[in-house]
């Protein structure tokens, strides 16, 4: 593929969805001057409107929105174009009525929300590229037009369907993935439980039944319905390459979400984008959001955009706070330290109809009176003055791994040591830890590159082959250092347990065997000691053996793994392995997350409790971010010679930022590097 | 309509349901024994005789029925006769499955409960008509018949159906109601996710979906279903108004329920008739039933009965706690004090078979040496002495708004600010708040008339309409006061958030903008400086704007709305509206409502705690009910002059009513009112 | 039926399941290596091969099972051979759609579990006998056969089916019970809610209704269904004993479960087989376990065997902890305390693959390494050594009525007086609460006989028949002490409340009427006054009436019931009927239980803390076994003479038994009795 097409707008982007067509046209010259008010220069248009666009079968309106992105562009306002394809149109599923889709229990979902579609409906996908041309066709020279907008949050509503034509998809994709249903037998181990197959046609999807499920097949229909979802982009994107080869295509991201493998929409896009939505009543959400800004800048290596956000409270949870003023400040911040190419909001203007009309906006029902449109000018401004930080980048010398196949798998089953060991949460403190020692972490595949990094994180690998396994060992063997927690290398992509039992392919490079997986019960904790501290464990701890010349850093202290090995390190190569056998307590997790830190000589940022500090670079200076995620006031040391950015004032070495506040620096980058 | 019906029974009523059919004739002489020794004088007969009086189409079995009749009136005793279309006979639904209802989920619901009918089914339609003719021609002029039932409970176990029947007469419905495909898809608000209808077609009930639905669509639907079930009584009273002119027509109320508008259902009836079952477990449940009498009271103002009540346990709930008998005297007393006609149960004797086996009767299992059948006679001799009561009636000076468009339309989302803000609830604690200050509450619709009064109470009012708004602005310049709750006037009758948002059409009446709804988390508090005192807010709060020249009469203290207002009052001719944001712990809310009815020259009746007292009066005496809703010894001060009409002995000045007990005092009017 | 056949291995039995299909063959000779190293002597082969044995219709391969068959039998190691009828091959399902279960909502449940089949399905019966045949006339001689197991876990994923199928066969059931639809109009109580049925064609399962259903109908469904999964057993069985008459034939059991009536399946067993699961996260989950095993020894009273356990952790609860090495000890020497022949496992080798890889196994997933067959050899090497207790037995002197219908009958109900009093968690607190006390409770069905016996314990009998009154009054009247708890005898076997209510037939025998059942709310308790101690109830009490010469031992003391009794005794004939009103705290039911078993002589057996005391006999010496279920060391009195067995040495009068221990004692039976 080429090289990537960026985002064309000057600055930092600032907008968010708008939705003119739920509007009289004499209200769009009011959108644009408060839009031009507020610094707003990208929009997202058209994302819900082929209803609007085709109200009938080959009836067609498009002046309405020609005429929304000429004003627009009069007022200098680019347009993240959506193709309008993430929602059909009534006529289009009354008419093929069994495009419509059916859950795990049979029940055929109805028309009336939004995603009504089969991902695997070749009607659906037929229409919708037929509707993708039709737009690309008509505003490929439009002169707003800044990037394409594919369907909407792939795998929202719907990430599975279980009708006739998904399970017709699904035997086409076993038959390609396995050609002989011997050989899918093999993988999917059917001979337990007299489930062998005598021919594809004799397959389902995993709908519901008597008892637990084979995992194997579910595993496989978690990639099928993936890889559907994916399709989908793939064929719109095709048609926009072909039509508007220079513009650049993205589709927006829901953090790190089980529902489509982000590592493969991410390399068929040109911009990552992102909607993140931390609930403001959870003060440990920022750093939730953090995790996914992180994989966001990973994705493609290159700078990633925030394209939705809530301006204050969302209306899907069942009790949305909002967010005050400083909370909508700091999230947006966060965001921009971690390479956001700017913020955008879910929506423009808030709806008086339809599903979202509860949901905040940056202009509110009230108007231009709403305290969120007075908070949309406040933050515009301030963006206009972090226009120099677009283009520079986030460094890190820490990765994690994030692997959708050991994710599926770990989650998909109902037959585990425990349902209470949740990747993604450990995934998420994993990285918070790490967030509070200001140590920044690109999230990678689990195939890696791992060259770039001084250490690797693995919260979780359920799922781990031999070539990962390889691959970490050159890693370690070449000098890094590796941590590794509980639960990994347990299967391998048949979802079968190796051979010998976990680690599986990690075992030589980590020096251990897992004997028996030990989770604790809902409330019951163990002891570890560690360096003469003891930390608890929950959730999780595992029975495991120590190869000789491994050596045991903390132990069990009393429970049934009394004086078993917690977590050891083998040494390999120049580098080095540590297995973390448990869930430990947020302290032990730093702890342990620091010591291996500091082996891999990562340098840690001290700051207050619960400052994130991250640094975006130009390799000239260093624009540092101390996020203030804490309800106190924190005083920080400053390094010498550093500007405040948003005051435009040079900052004493010791400064103090208020709660929930954020304090950004300009430093010159030193000769002896940056610290 | 003409003067409506009454019910022809002397002195109070007393009764129950009565189902000969499910006992041997034996025990019917046995039943009348008992009946006249505990002075029953009315029973409700053959709400589910169907089966029996028709167990195959077309073949027929009155004739016990008719023994049933004479013998009631031989002894004295009067029938409320049931239609007997309360549920369909099995051969009905066997010859015309179709009409079995679907739930949302497309699951046709099956035989062998009760209800077992879409209430859409023109097969039902007809046939319950053809069976209430032959009923009313029958026993038109049976000596025993007092008042036809009937149904049962509409929107009991059955209040929506998404049958493709259902779904044809929904389009209908709509179609009426908006004529072009144009108007529904501008009140639903259609542009929204892409959900333009073409055409009626197009259109089917609210099934489940894959996300949240359109909320307009499901008001809508609401409303269809509540006009479905008021159809089925429709039908049925016009039968029996063409063939019994002269006899009352009801039917049995569940409180304030949600299934069926009930205003619209009052309208229909001649005597407004309730099911009260309040949890013994519960100490507020007693209040909870007072706020149903409120409404019954109101709903035709004048007269109301108690048809349905518990003697003891109920059977539906996980676990059913008997009443005391103390408990039982009070709750019938507490449904006199509120103006019922007398005091009904279900059932007279407990069945041995069914659902209901397990639910107590006024005879129960063990006969006529069970306790509640000692209690029931017990009861029919007190309510005799109460005969005088009878005619007399309650008079308000306070009402309260109760509508169900602005329930439905806050209530069938998936999408809100909070889903634990239930109107309901806040309601019935508004309720609770003015019956424990002595208050008697009128129940108005949201349209009025509000003239009678001198203060109108709204806990909420989600939905309010410029007409609503109308009226209560002309209440309030004429002098009356209005307290409003939060989360009030934000949509309009098709679901459409306010231009300007809340509290829309009330804005200029209450002086007040709500800038953003702000609910609580689950287990959070914020307070509220009024007076002085604080008081504790849960669940919501809002951040709202009080316009020039409103007075703001309490703040929030910490937290986000620090300082901010948090209940206003605007001066608007001679009277004022007064606005309170959020949810006040008991304490405050009784403070604010105080505060409110002082404001509005509303006497409070001083009594001790959870003392209820409500006065009937019939002009020239007064009677008195003092319910002692708590486990403790109360003292109470008695009007000069009061006769103890239970006990029949003039009462000192101060008079101690025990735990759970009454006191009911007759005393003459003065010249000055009464108090 | 001729003698039972029993099981022809020496010693105690010792295995597993066995899943060779699962494994290349070359795994198998390390199977037999480790089996024999372990002391195995008999594995379960086949459960779920029929997809292997053949795996397209009429395309068979045995040939792999006969050589695992030779494998076994020339290394001394038996076969539990399955009839393999456990589950269906896919292309059964598939050739026969309508074969697939379909549960209340009617939802087809889908083929990728296990027991994807209607139990009533015509195909289903002949397909499974036709294998079934096949397996017994090719492995008739075989000398490795020792038994027959039947399907797996009759009523595990699927007890009850409610596709047109089984409808089909339930209207045939139901002709057969009652011949006449008037006879199962009345039985049924159909009268109530107009559910009259005119024919047994409009009869349908109790599938999903608007509302509550109807008891009697439910019933019968619970009946109709366990009657459909005995009949399949009966089908194979009848093969089996025609090709192989002299081979035992079993099924297994899932302890006390309510799936089968088990009396009914164990009256066809040759050898009553058990699957045993206590949790290890829960410390009384070994008491649970005890009150299956005294089922099964009770079951066709004689020998037994627990036929699967779990090595360390099952896979299929929400956090499955493992076993640590003393418990599973523990659990295996409490099963033969007992009376099973042997211990066996689920599995022999833990899968890799399918639903249960993560269930643990006699040899783990690290093989030969692993902690569960380092603790197999030990066990199998302590069994060995105790194989003398082979052909001892458990003698009792107090016997517990277990009974199925009323089991469904007060289970399978929306409206009942308390969801919460369950009447098998009862049954398990009684029977625990005898186990501390060291007293063995046989099991009994609720028509006896109760001869055997000095006291019979009914913790309930929902549902009580007046032959089974008459049984029990003989009981008492010759002698018996009865001891009865709450709501029992309250409806009869058509699920229609007894006539004067409960306890119905029970009435003259307990010499109490139950006026009215008062359950308790959650978290209320109440008290009761025994000998001057106060004991706490909750969940449950009733308000009774004591007759002329009944003895009321304890009274409720404070709330509704205040004064009334709560324990009773009434004298008939030369014995005493006890009736326990309420759900009493573990010491107030350990306290009653103690005077109810010395009333009738029953010696009660000193032992510390949670010891569970079991003794096996063979007439000339006693095996006593303590069951140390504490964590902490305990200090026993042994009797005089006594052989430590495990250890083969004397034992002192006085020794101490480690946490989680267990001291099996030898001792000769001296002339004046054990004790």
């Amino acid at each position: 593929m080429e090289q990537p097409r960026s985002l064309d707008v000057p600055g930092l982007v600032f907008g968010g969805d708008y939705n003119p067509e739920q509007w009289p046209e004499e209200k769009w010259r009011e959108d644009v001057r408060l839009m031009n008010l507020a610094g707003v220069n990208l929009v997202t248009v058209g994302v819900f409107s082929w209803g609007r666009l085709e109200p009938r079968e080959g009836v067609f309106d498009f002046e309405w929105l020609d005429r929304v992105l000429d004003l627009l562009h009069a007022h200098g306002i680019k347009a993240d174009l959506a193709t309008a394809t993430a929602s059909p149109p009534a006529w289009l599923v009354r008419a093929h009525p069994e495009m419509l889709p059916v859950d795990a229990f049979g029940t055929r979902l109805e028309f009336g929300s939004r995603q009504s579609y089969c991902p695997s409906s070749p009607v659906w996908r037929e229409q919708s590229v037929r509707l993708c041309r039709m737009m690309a066709t008509r505003y490929k020279d439009h002169p707003a037009l800044a990037m394409w907008h594919v369907s909407n949050e792939y795998g929202d509503e719907l990430s599975r369907c279980w009708c006739p034509t998904s399970a017709q998809a699904f035997r086409k994709w076993l038959q390609v993935r396995y050609r002989t249903i011997d050989a899918l037998n093999e993988a999917w181990g059917t001979c337990v439980w007299s489930q062998i197959y005598a021919s594809f046609e004799q397959i389902e999807p995993p709908r519901a039944t008597p008892g637990p499920g084979n995992p194997s097949q579910r595993l496989d229909f978690e990639r099928f319905s993936s890889d559907a979802l994916v399709q989908l982009f793939d064929d719109e994107a095709a048609v926009l390459r072909e039509v508007t080869p220079g513009v650049p295509v993205t589709t927006n991201f829901m953090g790190v979400c089980p529902g489509v493998d982000y590592w493969e929409l991410a390399a068929r896009e040109d911009i990552v984008s992102n909607d993140a939505y931390p609930d403001p009543a959870d003060d440990d959400s920022g750093f939730g959001a953090g995790f996914g800004y992180s994989f966001m800048r990973s994705a493609k290596r290159g700078p990633w955009l925030l394209l939705e956000s809530a301006p204050s409270a969302v209306n899907w949870r069942d009790v949305n706070v909002p967010k005050t003023t400083a909370r909508r400040r700091l999230d947006a911040m966060q965001a921009i330290a971690h390479g956001s190419e700017g913020v955008m909001y879910f929506q423009w203007r808030q709806a008086r109809q339809g599903a979202e009309q509860h949901h905040s906006a940056m202009v509110g029902h009230r108007g231009e009176a709403s305290r969120t449109f007075h908070d949309t000018r406040s933050l515009g401004a301030e963006l206009a003055a972090l226009a120099d930080v677009r283009g520079t980048t986030v460094h890190a010398e820490a990765a994690m791994i994030v692997d959708w196949d050991s994710w599926w798998a770990s989650s998909a089953l109902e037959s585990l040591p425990s349902q209470r060991l949740a990747w993604a949460e450990q995934a998420r403190r994993w990285h918070q830890a790490a967030a509070m020692l200001g140590v920044a972490v690109d999230i990678v595949r689990a195939e890696g590159p791992f060259d770039p990094y001084r250490v690797v994180l693995i919260p979780g690998l359920y799922l781990a082959t031999p070539a990962q396994a390889a691959a970490l060992t050159r890693f370690v063997e070449t000098g890094g250092t590796l941590l590794v927690g509980g639960f990994s290398g347990v299967v391998d992509e048949t979802e079968t347990v190796h051979s010998g039992g976990p680690p599986g392919p990690l075992r030589n490079l980590l020096g251990v065997e897992i004997d028996e997986p030990w989770p604790l019960s809902d409330g019951a904790t163990g002891a570890v000691e560690l360096d003469d501290a003891a930390f608890a464990t929950h959730l999780w701890h595992e029975s495991i053996v120590a190869a000789a010349g491994t050596a045991v850093l903390a132990r069990y202290r009393g429970g049934p793994l009394d004086g078993r090995p917690a977590l050891t390190e083998h040494a390999c190569g120049q580098g080095q392995a540590r297995y973390l056998s448990c869930v430990l307590d947020d302290a032990g997790l730093s702890t342990v997350l620091q010591a291996a830190l500091a082996r891999a000589g990562v340098v840690v940022r001290e700051a207050p409790s619960r400052v994130e500090v991250v640094t975006r670079t130009d390799g000239q200076a260093d624009y540092t971010f101390w996020l203030n995620h804490s309800e106190q006031e924190q005083t920080l040391d400053t390094p010498a010679g550093a500007i405040d950015v948003l005051r435009g004032i040079p900052l004493a070495s010791s400064t103090t930022v208020a709660a929930m506040d954020v304090l950004i620096a300009r430093s010159p980058i030193r000769s002896e590097g940056s610290q």
